[in-house]
C-alpha cells in the first residue's frame, strides 16, 4: 500500500516537473531584440526565442543576443534549431559569439542552422580565423532548398519558411501547431475507471460502449481539440501582399515596422515596411494579433507607429524585449 | 576697442572649447569590457578606449562594444585607429557590428586597423556576405610587420606593439607620451606681455633678455616639462617576464588576471595569467599602477584576485567598466 502511494506521488511529481520544464501546454515567444540595424538604448538587433513543448527555436541572432539572454535569464539547453532570416549583419552578427559561448560551456549535441547558404562558409572562416574548433556539430540547412518543403515537421507541429521582399534574399518563418486529438469530456471520465486503450480510442473519435452495453456517440463524450497555436515572423520585408497567404490566420504575427507613414517612400526604397503596412498585412492575413518590431533607431518611443497600425488593425501591439508572449 | 574685446572673448571661448573637446592635458582610459571569453552579467568581452589630445584609440572590440559605447555615452567621432591584440573572438567579434554602425551613421573618413593580418580577408568576407560596402576606407596594418617599428609616432606620442605569450599570436600595446617642452614659470610671464616667439624661445630652453637688457637663465624662469604619461595593455598572455621590458615604468598597466592562484596550472595551460602573476609583472616593470582585467566568468566578484595582486604589488586595482581612468 505504501509502495503504491509512493508511486502515485512520484508520478504526480514527475508530471508537474515535466509540465514546468516543458511548458507543455503553451507556445511562447520572447523577443530579445526588436531594433533595426543600429542598436540604441532602447532596442537591440533582431533575435527571438520561441518555446514549444520543451523545445526552443531561435529566430535571428543579432549582435548581443547572448547578452540579452543573460539579461532575461534565458538558457539554451533545449535550443537545437536556429533560423536566420537573411544575411544583413543585424540579423546574424551575434551568432559567432553565441556559438563560441555554447562551445566554451561544453555543448556537444548538434545544432541545426537554417539560413541562407552563404552563411556556412562564412561561419567556417570566422571560426578558423578565431582558432576555434567547435566541439559540437553545426548542421546547415540552406533556406534556398526549402521552397515547398517544411523546415521541420513533427507529429505536433510544422515550421515553414517563405519568401519576404527585401534588398537581399530574405525569408519569413511560420510555426503551426497541428490539430490535436479530441478531448474527452471530464464529466464522462469521472469515476468510470477507463483504461488507456479506451481513452485513446475515444480521443481518436470512436464511439464507446460501456460494460453494461450502453453506447455513447463520440460527439456526446468529447470536446473539440484545443485550437492549434501558430506564430509567424516577417522581418525584414517591404510591403508585399503575397506574404499574407503564408501566414494566413496565425495567432500571432511579428511584422517589421521600421518606419512611420511619413517615411513611406524611404520604406519602399529600403525594402522595409511602415507600421501601417504591417497592419495591412495583418488584416489581409486575418491574424489574431500583430506585434510590431524592427524599429528604426530614430524613434525614441513607438507611440506614433502603434497609433498608425491600430487605425488599420486594432489588435496591434508594440513588441517589448524580454516580455513573454503566450500564444494560445 | 569693442572689436578687440570681442576677439579676446572669442579666443577665450575657443580655448575653453578645445580644452573641453580635446581634453588637452590628459591621457584617459575607459574600459568597455573587462571580461574574458564568456560574457556575464558583470563583465563584457574586451574593449577599451584611450583618449589623448582629441584623438581616440580603441584597443580590441569584443561583441557588444558598440552597446557599451551607447551605455557609457562614448562617441567615435575622433576614433581613427583601432588595435586588435589577437584573433580570439572575445577580442574582435564586435568589430563587424560597430563598423556597420559607423557606415550607417555616414562615416566617410578612413579607419586604421592594426591587427593580426588574418583579420583583413575575414572582414572582407563578412561584409561581402552581409552585402555591405562600407562607405569609408579601412586601412589594414598587420601587426606581424611591426616588430621594431612604432605603429604610430607623432611629435607628442608613440604607440608600439610587442609580443605577448598566448595560445595564438597576440600583441600588447604601449602608449608613451613624449617628453614635452619646458614650462614657463607663471610668475615670470605675469604682466610682461611676452610675444609668441619669446615664449617659444623660452620653452625651447633658451635664456631670455628683457627690454632693459636684464638677462635671465633658462633654469630660473622655467619649470621641468610635465612628466609624460604612458599606458600599456597586456591581454591575453601567460606570465612572461620578457613583457616587462616593453612596458617599463608605464604609469598605468592593464594586465589580464583571468584566474586566481589556485588555478595556476590552468592559467599556464590556457596561456593566461593569475592575478599574482599580473602583479609580479607590474612589480618587475616598475609601473605606477596596475589594473586587473579579463576576468574568468566564474568570478562573481574580484576581491580574491585583488587581494592576491596587492600582496605582490600594492597599487593594484580591479578595473571597472565605464569608469574613466586619468593617467598623469
Amino acid at each position: 500500500m505504501l509502495r503504491q502511494e509512493g508511486l502515485f506521488l512520484l508520478s504526480i511529481f514527475l508530471y508537474l516537473y515535466f509540465l514546468t520544464i516543458f511548458n507543455l501546454s503553451d507556445l511562447k515567444l520572447v523577443i530579445l531584440g526588436n531594433g533595426s540595424a543600429v542598436p540604441t538604448r532602447y532596442a537591440n538587433p533582431t533575435s527571438q526565442m520561441l518555446y514549444y513543448r520543451g523545445r526552443q527555436f531561435m529566430i535571428d541572432c543579432g549582435e548581443g543576443t547572448q547578452m540579452q539572454m543573460i539579461k532575461y535569464g534565458i538558457k539554451s539547453r533545449r535550443l537545437d534549431d536556429i533560423f536566420i532570416s537573411h544575411l544583413h549583419g543585424d540579423h546574424f552578427f551575434g551568432l559567432f559569439g553565441m556559438l563560441s559561448t555554447f562551445h566554451l560551456f561544453g555543448r556537444d549535441k548538434d545544432l541545426n542552422l537554417y539560413s541562407p547558404q552563404a552563411l556556412k562558409p562564412l561561419i567556417e572562416s570566422v571560426f578558423e580565423t578565431a582558432a576555434t574548433r567547435l566541439n559540437f556539430k553545426l548542421n546547415f540547412f540552406p533556406l534556398e532548398d526549402y521552397k515547398s518543403t517544411p523546415l521541420i515537421e513533427t507529429k505536433s507541429f510544422i515550421i515553414n519558411c517563405f519568401d519576404l521582399d527585401h534588398s537581399v534574399p530574405a525569408w519569413g518563418f511560420v510555426f503551426r501547431e497541428k490539430k490535436g486529438d479530441l478531448r474527452i469530456d471530464k464529466e464522462f471520465v469521472k469515476n468510470r475507471g477507463l483504461t488507456v486503450d479506451q481513452i485513446n480510442s475515444i480521443k481518436a473519435g470512436n464511439d464507446f460502449i460501456d460494460e453494461e452495453g450502453k453506447a455513447y456517440k463520440s460527439k456526446d463524450i468529447t470536446l473539440n481539440p484545443r485550437p492549434p497555436a501558430s506564430y509567424a515572423f516577417c522581418s525584414d520585408t517591404a510591403y508585399n501582399e503575397s506574404i499574407a497567404e503564408s501566414i494566413y490566420k496565425v495567432n500571432l504575427l511579428y511584422h517589421e515596422a521600421s518606419f512611420d507613414e511619413s517615411m513611406l517612400e524611404l520604406a519602399g526604397s529600403k525594402k522595409h515596411s511602415t507600421a501601417t503596412q504591417a497592419a495591412k498585412i495583418a488584416k489581409i492575413a486575418k491574424v489574431d494579433k500583430l506585434l510590431l518590431g524592427h524599429f528604426s533607431a530614430r524613434f525614441k518611443n513607438y507611440d506614433l507607429l502603434l497609433n498608425e497600425a491600430r487605425q488599420v488593425f486594432p489588435n496591434s501591439h508594440v513588441s517589448v524585449e524580454g516580455d513573454p508572449y503566450i500564444i494560445k
